[in-house]
């Protein structure tokens, strides 16, 4: 399987929360990320996706920024 | 090995055009993405991420919307 988890990156300092393990997919929804897991788990997280680095299995969202 | 291909929508009929294969990591860099596979092998593009589809693997890009 080639899942990844998803962490969402809290600060500048780079401290990150995990948000979710074993995510499948992630689709943009409402202002947000819909993430749902190899299991069918869903979580709605108002965010957007920041980075990836699949060989680790890691995704990095981040909160929408307010520069528009 | 866990990589994805990357692919960019070009419009709302869903049409994508493959930008690289075996992606590993995926930064935002000056108002685009630069896109590393495991080769090593760079892209920069002027997109952001749009969605995952990891267990496919499947990443999908788009061209920043002008919305702000």
């Amino acid at each position: 399987m080639c899942e990844a988890n998803a962490y969402l990156i809290k600060n500048k300092e780079n401290e990150k929360e995990l948000i979710m393990e074993s995510v499948d997919t992630i689709e943009p929804e409402e202002g947000g990320l819909l993430i749902i897991n190899i299991f069918g788990e869903q979580k709605f997280i108002k965010a957007k996706i920041h980075s990836l680095s699949l060989v680790d299995h890691n995704i990095y969202l981040m909160q929408e920024s307010a520069a528009c």
